[in-house]
Order: structure tokens, then C-alpha cells, then sequence
């Protein structure tokens, strides 16, 4: 077969995952591609039509990537579900910690960099933030009946999602991990007082005036 | 006085503020700059030594613009400082609406694309997000005496900061308001919660295990 070497296929995806999120989409050239990668021009062509074709495969990376680097870790790192919410966060402070500040969640930055017409790229992040609160959601899914009723766990799992991206982009312009602490510790209270334990039901009192009312507690 | 009008330089800075937002800015060349500026290239070097000083001009700008554009018109529209936020938040809605889901915030854009190393940037970055956190902690201190004792104002400014720039980065790769909506609407009940109305704080007793215990509500 004349085919190239699927290593070299994998070569230029591994350099793309690391040149967007380093230096965004625009910012890596078609040069900068072939040289990080060690791959010329022809057998790039021969794997992509486009750089775009390359985001699209580097998208589809990250959707792999969900289980095993997001979501596992954190699954083994705790039982409980809510604790297991806080563990993927706590994975994205390691992130923030160990690149010094530097990091900038890879599928944030293309969300903001990508230009809108771009949709084959905008539903593969979408698909990327969409698998990501799913992962959330089979958390909170375990902890519904202790939520108010008709709690929606896909809104809340969401708001997770947003909390984690604002954090990290705070973070890096503040170049400290105290906007990120900040976030996740308002989160905790959140869930705090969303969540307040099944023990304490029998002293708290329904409050009036509110849907909420009828909240297990 | 032998000085370009000062308009040239208004013409730039509007340019780069819009280029830089619509394209970012790597995806913003010097060529993209003078032509949406009609300024030639003499001209440019006369104010500003670089794209990077230009981009500096463009965060001071919009240091300058988060009064008048963000918090007053936010302000007129709501007396009560809670209602205040929310109506914050609203602009960057109709924002979002009015883009047909292109919006990005302009300052979360440059946050997660400006290298690291250029610090100057980021300075300016991180202050016009605490600025912005600064016009939410106004509002907040006034309902502070309704929060549990020793809430952190600024970590509840920030959480809202964090909240509208996650909120807005999924909504542009959704396509959809959905994501920013349902994100502020988690919002809402954090502070529903956070700040039980006056009338209640004789109804709810106090609960054990917690420094909360003495939270005023």
C-alpha cells in the first residue's frame, strides 16, 4: 500500500491539538503545522483538504478525549456524585497550576476564535460542551430527589459548564487560580443550598410565594 | 502643527476595535487594520508603535466605555441593585440576539487568545474584567446586609463576571441563547437563595454544622 504512515496522520493532529490551543487557530500557520509536526506539505494533503478539515479531526480529538482524560480521572478520584463534579473541576485547576496560568480550555478559545459561518466547526465545539455537561448530568442524575422538584438537570450541569469556562478564562488574564477558586467555591454554596442535606428536611419550612416550595429538602 | 488629525487615530482605534473583536487579534493583519481604517501605513507608526500598542489603545478603550456602554445603561434601566445585575446581564443578551449569535465578548476573546508572556496585555485585560467586577460589587453592597455574614461580595462579583462569560462563549457555539439564558436563570436562584427575603428570617431556623448558621435572612 502507498499510503503513508498512519503516525504521520497522527503526527499532525497531535501538533494541531497543541498549536490551536497554544496559539489559536489563526495564529498557526500552515508552516507552523508542518514543521511542529515534522510533515510535508504533500502528506499533509494527503490526510486534510484544509486546515479546517484538521480543526475538524482536533474537534472530534476532544470528543474522544471526554472519558478518558475528563471524565474517568475524576470518577476515580471520587464516589459521591456532587464530589465527582468538583474532582473534573479540580481537574481544570491542576490545568491552570501546572501550564503556570497559562491554560486556556482548548474548546473555549475555538469558540471564541471560530468565525460563526464556520458550522461544521461550531457543532463539533457545541458537540464537545454538549458531551461535557452530559457527564455532569449523569452526576446530578444521581442526586435529583434530593434537588427541588422539576429541578432541570441539564440547565444546572450547563451552568457548571459555563462556571468552569469563565474560571479559566479569568484566571488566565489575572494569572492566578484565585478567579477559578472563587467561581468553584460559589458553585459549592450553590449546591449547598440547592442540595441541603436529606437529614435537615424535617426542620426547614416550605417558603411561600414559590414553585419551590415543594422542594424535597 | 505638523501632527496627523486626531481623527486618524480615532479611526484606527475604532478599526482595531471592531477587527479585533470580529477576527481577533492574530486573525487581524496590519494590511486588514489600514484598509477598514483608511489609514496609511506612515500614519500608524506615527501613534502607535506596534499592533501590540494598538491593542493596548483597544483595552484602555474599552477600560473607558464600561460606565457609559455596560453599567449606566444598566442602571436606568433598574433601581434595585440585584434587578441592577440581572439588567447587566440582559445588555449582553440583547447582544447576543442582536449578532444573531455571532456575539463574543470582546475582552473574553482577547483573554483566552493574547499570549501569556504579554503581560502588559493582560493587565489591561484583567482590569477591565475588575472593573466590571467592581460595578457588580456596587450593587451587591447594598444588599449586603441581606446576605449570610461574611459572604465575599467580590467572589459573588466574580461568580457573576465568570457566569456571563461562560453564558456567552456556549451560546455562540450553540447558535442559540439557550446556554446564556439558562445559565442566568441558575443565577437567579443562587441569589433567590442567597439572599431570602427580610419577612423570612423569622420562619427559618438556623442550621447546625455551619458557619452559614448565622446568616441573615
Amino acid at each position: 500500500m502507498d499510503k503513508p504512515s498512519p503516525t504521520t496522520r497522527d503526527r499532525l493532529v497531535n501538533s494541531a491539538v497543541f498549536l490551536f490551543w497554544d496559539r489559536g487557530f489563526a495564529g498557526t500557520s500552515m508552516s507552523d503545522l508542518l514543521a511542529h509536526s515534522d510533515v510535508n506539505s504533500g502528506s499533509f494533503y494527503h490526510f486534510f483538504e484544509s486546515k479546517e478539515a484538521l480543526l475538524r479531526e482536533v474537534l472530534d480529538w476532544y470528543i474522544r478525549g471526554l472519558r478518558p482524560y475528563i471524565a474517568e480521572p475524576a470518577f476515580q478520584a471520587a464516589d459521591e456524585p456532587i464530589a465527582r463534579i468538583f474532582a473534573i473541576l479540580a481537574g481544570y485547576r491542576e490545568r491552570i497550576l501546572q501550564t503556570n496560568f497559562r491554560y486556556g480550555c482548548p474548546i473555549g478559545r475555538l469558540a471564541l476564535e471560530i468565525d460563526p459561518e464556520n458550522q461544521p466547526a461550531h457543532q463539533l465545539i457545541a458537540q464537545n460542551f454538549k458531551n461535557w455537561v452530559g457527564v455532569v448530568c449523569e452526576c446530578l442524575d444521581q442526586v435529583a430527589h434530593r434537588m427541588p422538584k422539576g429541578t432541570d438537570l441539564d440547565a444546572v450541569a450547563t451552568y457548571v459548564l459555563v462556571i468552569m469556562e469563565g474560571g479559566v478564562m479569568l484566571s488566565r488574564s489575572y494569572g492566578s487560580v484565585e478567579p477559578f477558586d472563587r467561581a468553584v467555591s460559589q458553585l459549592r454554596e450553590h449546591f449547598r443550598l440547592l442540595l441541603a442535606p436529606a437529614s435537615k428536611l424535617a426542620s426547614r419550612p416550605g417558603r411561600a410565594g414559590s414553585k419551590k416550595q415543594t422542594a424535597r429538602r
